[in-house]
């Protein structure tokens, strides 16, 4: 048994650490439905986060987001089929459009049968690619920068939460220019706004890079993916980004005219990252006590839970954590708003406690009635929750906690990802010559 | 033939008139998916702004949101039809999992067919209602109050762009409760924030009030709505919400432990609201010129076109466009900074002036050479955009321009909804007595 919070360690079992991790830090769970997970408020939480940041760098780099249909006609699938080596054909189909009532079962409506299946969008570059064929026209019209945020399904056998399931959610960036070089900046672009999102924001160090060709996106001249080190030693894919050269634009007749009036076939890429980055973020940074959410990326940075007894008294020490919370709320840090929450939860306190600690809330006050009457705050630092086996738990007046808050966070943000960068580093090997030296590890 | 922007007039046929409005306000169009649009950027800009109003109002009432699976097992669907009188049966069946290739053609694998057919979700209350009753053990766990963001399909014969598509994208709450008060407390509650968004940010007034049992949503004790008139003098349903009793907990056994011990029925509400809002603001303000876009819905606020002439004088006269929309964006309208922005599209600003009057742009800027050199700002005010026949152009001196930009959009909010609201009022008839009276209209 594990004398942390979560029952399994990292050492005993990496993937069953990672489920248990996800599964009491309040991320997501299994649902009825095979190969579907159910996000649940702290991992929507993150996503919100995640999706904020990306969002901000895509409108200012002059994207716009569209949203354009979940479902792509088989014709639209088979198109690319004939033009795609590699391509897969696991997908959801949709055939009929009606149940009946058949004798008091609810059976599919023969009458019902679509004339052409509908396949759930397991990416939208056919579906975008037609709208890309009727919106450009002149090289004026270039170059064109288009986002979607939207869910994907890609039919799964084996899946993982977050990392591998049948539907996910992601974004996927789809533009045309009027030549490589243009293209190629935007390829480049793309990955620079995921390395950032990914370094800056989620304190995961990546190696930025090109794939090789085995594992470039089907039909892609060039592919470049950012790539994180997981705590066992293994690599996660968190973002890529092709140049598609002119092979879509082929597929799909995206032509323009060029200043000479002459048609040319535009250079196309695309580039997407998806809740895979949640999962990504949970193995990069969690301990066997459960999660480590990076400040800003947590739905709440400062969680104050009040050591409430059922009595009178707590009239007055929730009073005292309010006011705490909305000064706190007052503060800046790491460019937003500090993010502070009052846990009021019929509920143990130190069930709270240990619930945040797994959801690796960034600051957790425990608040009592000794601290109110002293004016003072005890908190845990979940990035340094422990001396030896002791839960460690910091005091200091009220007022040094308030105007220390957006430091303390700010800290902690970068002690995550000088952690994870040291793992990162200590894992690079650069005097491996010969594909034994490889083997050696 | 119009004289107005659009090619028809509300006047000669109301239903044409929004599609051309629609079309072209760069809002959507329609996509070779039978019933599924594509939203183009205006108008994902817009039900961005609409996303954002009403969520921080369901998070600032104490709601969480989470994420569903898209997809829901027929046995869930057939449990509901059980219960449920006037249940609806068009929905998008899926029942395969993979394509394959035979003789050079993509079909369905047979041997991929799904044992149980999946249902693309129409409405999530039953996959919600399955995690409401792992997640709720005991009265501690209640209010539980839960949102989602997702997109829906409910497959639909004659379709009209936001308002009757097969695919749309809604938010729908799902709250659980210890009784009918505090069950009918969140109805309400619900109720109230669709009407301030609708009203106090999209402009559009409404009336509040139950429906009627024939309309009432199937297996809701009380649905409730707000309904806003549109310029044809129809009304719209603009959002529900629904006070569902016992009667879903029933069907999914959602039952809590009480104070003293017994299990007791969880009181359930839900509320949605859609894509199909951004209808019913282009059917409140636009006029034949194109949309009025509400200053605090509008994505872009303040749109700059510089006369550019192809000549080395233009970059002077961006640099002055430029640094204009740099001092516009520092002010704040509406609770928010104002978003100007710089139209340095290469195409003739006549076409870009009447791009952005269509969209429904509040304030358009045309700054030529003079202007600049002046220190001027001339512009449209889209909602006073003509006197008579001709378009009304304004000049003021760029600071004064700076200065009441906030104070001059806060105006225009107002303006449409006094319109609005005018309209709405002077179609409500109160002495109405018997049938042949409401016959006479």
């Amino acid at each position: 048994m594990s004398k942390r919070a979560l029952s399994i360690t990292r050492e005993q079992d990496f993937p069953e650490w990672y489920q248990a991790a996800v599964r009491d830090g309040d991320m997501a769970e299994t649902s009825p439905v095979r190969g579907c997970m159910v996000i649940k408020p702290w991992g929507w939480g993150v996503w919100e986060r995640i999706q904020a940041e990306l969002d901000s760098r895509i409108k200012d780099t002059g994207h716009d987001n569209c949203y354009f249909p979940l479902f792509i006609p088989m014709s639209f699938i088979a198109k690319e089929a004939e033009h795609v080596e590699g391509f897969a054909k696991e997908m959801a189909v949709v055939t009929h459009h009606r149940l009946k009532n058949e004798g008091g079962k609810l059976v599919l409506d023969p009458e019902a049968k679509l004339e052409e299946p509908l396949i759930v969008r397991p990416t939208s570059e056919t579906i975008i690619g037609d709208a890309f064929q009727r919106w450009i026209k002149s090289y004026r019209d270039l170059p064109l920068l288009i986002n979607q945020w939207a869910n994907v399904v890609r039919w799964e056998m084996r899946t993982r939460m977050f990392l591998r399931t049948s539907e996910f959610l992601w974004q996927e960036g789809h533009t045309a220019h009027v030549d490589e070089a243009d293209a190629m900046e935007e390829t480049m672009l793309a990955l620079e706004m995921y390395r950032s999102v990914v370094e800056d924001v989620m304190g995961i160090p990546v190696v930025v890079g090109e794939k090789p060709e085995n594992e470039r996106f089907p039909g892609a001249d060039r592919t470049y993916s950012i790539e994180a080190m997981m705590q066992d030693g293994k690599a996660l894919q968190a973002g890529t980004s092709h140049y598609l050269g002119t092979h879509f634009a082929e597929a799909q007749n995206i032509r323009y005219q060029d200043k000479d009036g002459n048609l040319s076939l535009a250079h196309t890429t695309s580039w997407g990252t998806s809740t895979r980055l949640i999962g990504g973020m949970i193995m990069t940074h969690g301990d066997d006590d459960g999660l480590q959410t990076p400040p800003a990326m947590a739905p709440k940075q400062i969680v104050i839970v009040p050591m409430l007894r059922g009595k009178p008294e707590d009239a007055e020490l929730k009073t005292y954590c309010v006011a705490l919370a909305a000064d706190l709320n007052k503060q800046s840090a790491l460019g937003a708003p500090v993010r502070a929450f009052v846990d009021m939860k019929d509920a143990k306190p130190s069930d709270k406690r240990w619930d945040w600690v797994r959801r690796g809330a960034p600051l957790i006050c425990e608040i009592g009635p000794r601290d109110a009457a002293n004016g003072q705050v005890t908190f845990i630092r979940r990035n340094a929750l422990r001396e030896g086996e002791k839960i460690k738990s910091n005091s200091v007046a009220r007022d040094e906690f308030v105007s220390q808050a957006a430091s303390l966070l700010e800290a902690m943000q970068k002690d995550l990802f000088d952690a994870a960068k040291s793992r990162l580093n200590a894992n690079i090997k650069t005097d491996l010559k010969t594909w034994d030296d490889v083997a050696r590890y």
